[in-house]
């Protein structure tokens, strides 16, 4: 049995969230020099764990076992940070499978397993979306990339790297052949397993997100001289068409099924003027694509019911559309039975209603993740944490369950 | 019968649409460059009708008779604009001052009757509510005026009369036992007349405004890992509020009725999270005061509706409440007597559901208003117009009416 080290485990990741300290967070964006420098300790981390370690093209930072193994799985998560957030969030993941490959490594019983780390470059998305765990599995073209830029600053992504003296450098790509699978660890930046009384989350599913810029158009006029019955008005017809979707979704949606209008913007948006123009910012989510078909149908007959949007004219545009992915249940399987040992009673199962690498992971691999409670389900702001016992106990229901995913498939 | 001149009428308007002239518009905001060289033109003009004209500390432009009179009237309205704003609006009613006080000096059985004109300081609110025609009322007191600031740009109204060399004139103030009543006119600013194929408007009341900013406070968290029944959404909370709005105001309003949600944010308003926050700024008009209370009345039952607000709390400001001012019946029969002569067939009565001076004046003196078409309803805005002929015409009915009004009083 792998015996995970927690002092070893609490203290790498102190040591990880030093690296931008921001109040009790970070603030560590992609390719920052914070980030830059967390990237190398984390480099040197899994050399100290037997893996050849380095940063390639696009800041993924890699290690691989060298030696020869029975199985080998890749784990991992990413280590940027959203801007002045939390210290975990995929931090904990990565560290999980730097503790994890220590552990095997000092175990008689895993010897002969491998387990690889990836810390995946820009999951939180400051250039693009999962640009890092994208180009490892082969999904981020160079056309694409040319393209990419900062979203907070503007700054191109080929600029970022050049400064960062990443550009010269190839970009490496995953060997599917190498692993039984891919295995992330993440805090569940939700509050269902605090409000379950649970103590670890199996991921059955990342749920897609398909997201929709929806706009209104009427005639913009005067609030006090014009007649009710004379209006097109634009900001009515966005209300109606909200609260249509309130009445209508909960019909067909599923119970992990979640919408959200996210920002409404009236146009003018000015003191006694009826608005001409309004916009809003709508999502959905589910882990069922017909399900995600559905929802979108419904949003397009909505746009167009006359009782809902009156005189107004509803324009629904598509901005993205993240299809589910479901996790290997054979890897599930051995989380269940790993969770069981050490927290009998505290295991659920749950869909991931945030994106991760492990959705691009698991469409060249069986994946699976395993979340750990984050208190008050708060996540990207700095007072997101875990309890050092959750921590400690998901890192030894991690490393149990990656030596059962590795035996049942050797 | 004072006739007008019509030449002389256009010719004053188009001359008086140069300063600060904007593509087909005006950009004449209070106390401007061009809002001053303006107002001193108004004055000269004032003068050659044989009005003893000045400008005052608030920049009000007052002609007033020094010949004895049977009977007066005071007339007038503004003479500054919205931003890049329309030719006419205020303009009219200050230049069919000055073209009556000129058709009475002209004509035998209008010789004995006096017609004072005023040019009121920014009704457009550049820096307060009406503070011309209030200053001259007597509703302005040094200290609101201290702390008035210029809304664009925050200059304070001391250091704007400063600048223009108004801080050391006196502000002047009303005679009321002067005058049988007060008579604005103005474009309509709405649709009503066009539509309804008519010339002249009398208003029967300037409709009250009732202006609110309604808050709602909820949970923020992330829009993926929040399931439904956990959530405490402001923006459905909103929405919900509106819908309900739309849904009972129309059991107790009038005809005259309106009702707005001029803007909306969710806060904070980004991809992927709860709103937390939610803000409404929400505004309705009636002529009677009674319905005003009971339409506040309903606002707050609906703000406090557990079946609407959901487990949000909602918090209902009153930002401003101004009053409906009724119109004197008997100068609105004036009016009517006077367009039956020349526009038979083409005269309602309506609402003002704008704020004018006249609302002011209505405090001290019997005040009427009269309406002339604009043209798509268009106002605010450098499209704004009315016909030639409209404007003639009104400006006929106008003197007709000043001049039946100071009849049946004398």
């Amino acid at each position: 049995m792998p015996a995970i080290n927690k002092t070893r485990l609490l203290s790498n990741l102190r040591t990880l969230a030093e690296f931008g300290r921001y109040k009790t967070g970070v603030h560590r964006p992609t390719y920052s020099d914070q980030d830059m420098a967390s990237r190398t300790w984390l480099a040197e981390k899994m050399r100290e764990a037997g893996l050849a370690a380095s940063i390639d093209g696009i800041g993924n930072v890699i290690g691989l076992g060298e030696q020869p193994a029975r199985a080998r799985l890749l784990t991992g998560s990413h280590s940027e940070s959203q801007n002045h957030a939390g210290w975990l969030d995929g931090a904990l993941g990565v560290i999980y499978g730097i503790e994890t490959a220590l552990a095997f490594k000092g175990d008689r019983s895993t010897a002969e397993f491998g387990i690889d780390v990836g810390a995946w470059a820009d999951e939180e998305g400051h250039f693009g979306s999962l640009i890092g765990s994208r180009s490892f599995c082969g999904e981020l073209n160079d056309d694409e990339l040319t393209g990419l830029k900062n979203k907070h600053n503007g700054t191109p992504l080929t600029e970022a790297l050049a400064r960062v003296g990443l550009s010269s450098r190839p970009r490496a790509r995953i060997d599917a052949e190498r692993y039984v699978g891919y295995f992330e660890a993440h805090i569940e930046q939700g509050a269902v397993l605090e409000r379950e009384g649970k103590s670890i989350g199996i991921v059955t599913s990342i749920i897609g997100n398909w997201q929709y810029r929806i706009r209104f158009f009427g005639t913009q006029n005067h609030a006090g001289t014009t007649p009710m019955r004379y209006r097109r008005d634009a900001g009515v017809a966005l209300v109606n068409f909200c609260s249509a979707v309130n009445e209508r979704f909960p019909q067909i949606v599923g119970p992990e099924t979640v919408w959200t209008a996210c920002r409404i913007s009236l146009l003018p948006g000015a003191q006694h003027i009826i608005p001409g123009e309004a916009e809003l910012l709508f999502q959905f989510r589910d882990t069922d694509a017909a399900r995600l078909r559905a929802l979108e149908q419904l949003l397009m007959d909505i746009s167009r019911d006359r009782d809902v949007i009156g005189p107004c004219q509803c324009v629904v545009e598509a901005m993205s559309r993240s299809f589910p992915s479901a996790m290997a249940p054979e890897l599930q399987r051995s989380i269940e039975a790993a969770a069981q040992r050490h927290a009998s009673g505290r295991v659920m199962r749950m869909a991931s209603g945030a994106g991760h690498d492990a959705q691009i992971f698991a469409r060249v691999l069986p994946s699976a993740m395993l979340f750990v409670p984050s208190i008050g389900g708060i996540s990207h702001h700095w007072d997101e944490n875990t309890s050092d016992d959750d921590i400690a106990l998901g890192c030894q229901v991690y490393a149990d369950a990656a030596q059962l995913m590795l035996e049942s498939h050797s």
